[in-house]
């Protein structure tokens, strides 16, 4: 069983925030910023890709709720929504996960540095992904 | 009229990727890493909070097939995906956006660093945030 499918089942102590039919929210262990939230769905699934729509649906309507939460009673003026998927994407634990970061001033966190596309390439890369 | 209204709009052009009735898709003019693609709604509103249910499950439709697409079309073996609430996140335009971010072997992309929590701090954040 994976790890936060044994955090769902009470196997492993967790500092729960949240949890209905399809979701279920805790405090992540290690946080970037104190509050970071990991919004999981209870059903196993390993990325977005696998997972089904009403239980997408589920999960963003807790994490907007969560967001407004953060800043409210946390409080943080601002917070980063991050789902990696692949383990080259930085995603550890193979079981959909949002990351809600609350944010503050002066944090510190930098944001990942952005290119420029040389000449014909995004035109190129467009018509690979248009649809 | 805010920079991603007049991208829907037609009056700035971009390298469009999708288009639907609630969504539009485009590649991020200065890209973490090629094939960035920003998703947004053709409705106005700031941020997560703002967003109508039916315009956020449609944001989600298209996300999740489009990390499908960059991961068989780019190709890319995993992707991120980024939603930031708030200038102090790294927010820089006020329009609701997901960026859609390809990874690569070697990309040196770096997460944010770790934390851990003191002594109590954790619990007594849960009994904040807990609903």
């Amino acid at each position: 069983m994976c790890l936060f499918c044994k955090i769902i089942k009470g196997k492993i102590p967790t500092n729960k925030i949240y949890e209905d039919e399809k979701v279920f929210a805790f405090l992540d262990i290690q946080p970037v910023n104190p509050g970071h939230i990991l919004v999981i769905p209870k059903k196993h699934v390993a990325n977005l890709e696998e997972v089904e729509s009403n239980d997408l649906k589920a999960l963003m309507v807790v994490i907007k709720k969560m967001g407004s939460r953060l800043k409210e009673k946390l409080p943080c003026p601002a917070y980063n929504v991050i789902q990696n998927n692949g383990s080259l994407s930085g995603q550890e634990i193979m079981h959909l996960h949002f990351h809600l970061i609350p944010r503050f001033e002066g944090d510190g966190l930098k944001p990942f540095p952005q290119q420029k596309y040389g000449l014909g390439e995004a035109e190129s890369i467009k018509e690979r992904l248009q649809f």
